[in-house]
């Protein structure tokens, strides 16, 4: 089993959510989060380019990724099988692919078990431990 | 090393606060979040449900788990040693199972390290090396 | 590839985001958390303490850990390539090293893959593969 974590655009969570419940994973987690990605830009030059009309100041707040500000983003937070999540990713980046900068990351983290509390079921991590 | 990942109730925080601490493991996290579960509901069909009085309206938003709706849920993050996950799993379930849908999950992860940050120390993941 | 866990003082986020940025790890996510360490006091000794002046009232609140208290921190995550984690744990710990109990924890998790949505490139865990 695996964990697959990913960091999306606000506005992209109820596409995201329909996308995932259509190819058959309706179990998540999602939750509200700040962050930025790696790339800074020089202010100087991004208030110069909306000033010049460059850039639509509304996609000014989105793409900004400066020195020490972080961005309002929406995390999610799927458990799955280990075959179910190349879908899953391929899934997330379908619908939030718009080719500008923040668009998100998309982690995957090893799982060992899984408890279900009202059954009290658990399941193993049985096929990664040979995949390592 | 592993963590413990449980997302329960909202309810039951402070029972599985108090039942942790009880058995030994007074330091975790708590986080409010968002989430639902495998199961999909006919809104027709619990909407008559209620009607009719086979379901209390009052348990209607706990066990709903329908199309885009995500249900506010607490998330404990516990941070253990590979012998104690065990018992945290048990009483965690032990606390929050009431038998009813949406009761929640307990997901277990590899951890690597550990460090104090007061103190500098660091612990490494040992016996989980062996055992995978 | 590694993610990096840190749990620290609200009023040390804007310091840690800094060191960071400034030792080359700009990317990273922020949330507020609610949390606990390991210490248990004793209320009735710590009231005392309180009173006899012994322990300032105004670190009562960031040192007390007791019972069901659970303290704001605030929740790290970054996510690095294998080389990386030492400097980045190295950076949190400088920060945030106080000396007084509440000082925070940092955790290191394994980390299989990862996707930038934007390109649809993925990097695979392949030092971490050798290590284990």
């Amino acid at each position: 089993m695996k964990e697959v974590m990913a960091f999306i655009r606000t506005n992209k969570v109820n596409d995201t959510k329909r996308a995932l419940a259509e190819v058959g994973f309706p179990a998540f987690l999602c939750r509200p989060c700040l962050g930025r990605g790696k790339k800074s830009i020089d202010t100087r030059v991004f208030n110069l380019a909306i000033k010049s009309g460059m850039v639509p100041v509304s996609r000014a707040g989105e793409s900004m990724t400066e020195g020490d500000r972080l961005i309002p983003k929406r995390y999610f937070n799927l458990m799955l099988q280990d075959d179910q999540v190349d879908l899953a990713v391929k899934t997330i980046i379908r619908v939030n692919q718009t080719g500008n900068p923040g668009d998100g990351r998309i982690f995957v983290l090893p799982l060992l078990e899984s408890h279900g509390v009202r059954t009290g079921n658990c399941s193993f991590r049985t096929v990664a431990r040979k995949e390592e």
